[in-house]
């Protein structure tokens, strides 16, 4: 049997069948290997930030175009210091004086002026009195180049500026501009579709009846995408008739990534997954983790369709686990795995099961590196554990027990624990 | 002498006197001090990610709001498992059925959805045959309570859900959806205008004519308070005259936070110094910093400004050290250190000079814990060794030379070092 089929359930008789569970590290790579990495668009620097260059970008320019001034100060010859010297002329930044500096003199010079013609150094405002009258008294000696930025310092015209695959930064949106480029090829964010499914969701701002529950996974989801630099098209909810799921999947297969919320496990009511049977071939992963599990994915007219567990927090760890990474790939990045550190476990956690659990934890860092602590209980519904967590401890499966002073990793969800 | 004055620039006699250099650690809590936690403004949950609540939380509700399955199966009585049951009604998420569970019955019920009267226990389908016909065998013995999810479990009503102070991470941003808060309070994003300075200044999409070099900073500072958290509003390019500085400063003062570039060092053609010592007590600080020393901090009308040097990494760097902690601060946030990991340096460092270093450097993880090594040529107008760098290298003052094996701290600029 095909290794991969082994990991599907399959009905036979009108018995569901999952003759094993899928490792993580099993299931992603075949995930992430069907997702595409999405076109290039044009975009204005600014509006590029976090994007993933798709350009070898190669400077026409030298920066900087000329010998300049790093300081306030003096443009002097540098055999002419220390002494008094004459000052002959002002050099501001953006100006340029028809004056040249020649033996004996000096030109007053602001940072980022070019450096005048006979010159060779430029003395800090601070090793001079400062000027008073026509002349000026350095007070020690300057090497020749001392304070000046030669042209082509920063890049040389014809140089490599930055490769096809940079983040585009802060520093490298600052670096393209330093070079001429006010506009820039990148690889274009994924506008993702997100759809919750259930008759019992309700929104925040409606009242509950007997039997409903509110829709979270809307929120988080969306925050989620949000946050991993995807463009949500938030679909609402989906409710559970073949109707309207199919008219709310139809509407996700026109982003560049659906992602849909409950209704893909074993039930008879997972008219999810019988919708999106209806267009292709569905791969149904039991996967061995926890909180998690049941997740689905395919190919549909060309959109990537990633199907979530309904439970909040299952929902979440699942978007960290598969969708992160794959709205990472789309945008052209080359590293897709989560950002962890190296902690020290503080709790005894029960982790029989045999499956790779992610736990929320609060890490923090300590007088020998990175401490974690579970926040509570751990049911896949219990937000409230999700929501006072900064990292989700990774325990392996092979791991029954983990016991205090035991060393793991943790997948950081913000930055908390480097402050 | 007030030792706050000590550290600023006096003029006596034409002479420029800097008595000393501040450290950072001085120069820091003076600037954050005079820092506003801004107003509260009450949002849309998916338009205050990223926010900081500004009110303590408590919920009107129970989540869940009423006993609810775990998973898809069949509630049943723990009593009567395992065996054989009569199946007497299905249960869907969303509705309620009035049959209830009694002696040698079950309900086919899917994750969340109300558990029927007389049931205690969800069976996971898993654990049955799947039902055929009217009946169901369960495998084995369920406990009561098993895969049931309690009223109340995640939040009850009347207790604290999310305390005041804390960030709305997508997780958060769930929880607030679910207990029914469709909007929330939170301390408003900062307007942070950013103007540049300078005759010399031309764009990216400019013409380069002689002794014009381009501006870049505009650009980095706005992709950082993007980044940061505020909302940038480029204010372009300040003329070196007083008018237009004026003009641009003025408008700047609109804004919560005004951070200039460029024009508070020592040399005479600073107008930007002089605009804004018209405008009030203006400090300015030589910091005992490399790259950058020159920043300049007043509080006018009401406006916290913030003036960096204008060298390109000077001015990054500068911002990272105090204008998103400034930031932070405004958005309410508790913690405003940047994220730091303990680094194994790779190359030999001089740092002479008795200030404290950023250097622009790479951290990677290796097999021993993070290593750091240098991205190039130091110079404050290197923009290529920024835009390489993960991580700012935090050398002290005191050590005037970094040996390959020291540990110091680094700064992280982005997630790549940890992954």
């Amino acid at each position: 049997m095909d290794p991969v089929r082994a990991h599907h359930g399959h009905r036979e008789g009108g018995r569901v069948h999952f003759p094993d569970l899928m490792p993580l590290a099993d299931a992603l790579p075949r995930l992430l290997d069907q997702i595409p990495v999405l076109d290039v668009e044009e975009r204005p620097l600014l509006n590029a930030v976090g994007q993933t260059l798709a350009e070898d970008v190669v400077s026409t320019e030298n920066v900087p175009p000329f010998p300049n001034s790093g300081m306030d100060g003096f443009a002097v010859r540098a055999v002419d210091t220390p002494g008094e010297l004459r000052v002959v002329a002002d050099q501001a930044a953006g100006h340029v004086t028809d004056v040249a500096v020649s033996r004996g003199t000096a030109i007053r010079i602001m940072t980022g002026a070019a450096l005048p013609e006979g010159a060779d150094a430029v003395v800090p405002v601070e090793d001079t009195d400062g000027s008073s009258g026509g002349s000026v008294r350095i007070h020690s000696s300057a090497a020749a180049g001392a304070n000046v930025r030669q042209a082509g310092e920063d890049v040389r015209a014809g140089q490599l500026a930055l490769p096809s695959g940079s983040l585009l930064s802060p520093a490298a949106i600052g670096l393209l501009a330093s070079i001429g480029r006010p506009r820039v090829r990148v690889f274009r964010r994924p506008v993702v579709a997100l759809l919750a499914s259930g008759d019992e969701l309700v929104g925040p701002d409606e009242a509950l009846s007997p039997g409903k529950i509110r829709n979270s996974n809307s929120f988080t989801l969306e925050a989620q995408i949000r946050q991993a630099g995807g463009i949500p098209r938030n679909l609402g909810v989906a409710r559970d008739n073949l109707d309207d799921i199919r008219r709310h999947v139809d509407e996700g297969l026109r982003a560049d990534l659906l992602v849909t919320s409950a209704g893909v496990s074993v039930g008879d009511y997972d008219y999810m997954k019988q919708v999106l049977e209806e267009r292709g071939e569905l791969r149904l992963w039991r996967i061995a983790i926890r909180p998690g599990r049941p997740v689905a994915f395919g190919v549909f007219q060309g959109t990537p369709v990633i199907s979530l567990p309904g439970n909040p927090v299952s929902s979440m760890v699942c978007f960290e686990l598969f969708v992160r990474p794959a709205i990472a790939k789309m945008m052209g990045q080359g590293r897709l795995d989560p950002p962890t550190v190296e902690v020290t476990v503080l709790d005894r956690v029960d982790n029989r099961g045999g499956r790779r659990s992610f736990m929320r934890a609060i890490v923090e860092r300590g007088e020998n590196g990175y401490s974690a602590r579970l926040t509570g209980p751990q049911g896949s519904g219990i937000l409230t554990s999700m929501a006072r967590a900064n990292a989700l401890l990774d325990i392996p499966a092979e791991m029954d027990e983990v016991s205090p002073g035991d060393a793991l990793r943790a997948i950081l969800l913000d930055w908390s624990a480097l402050v």
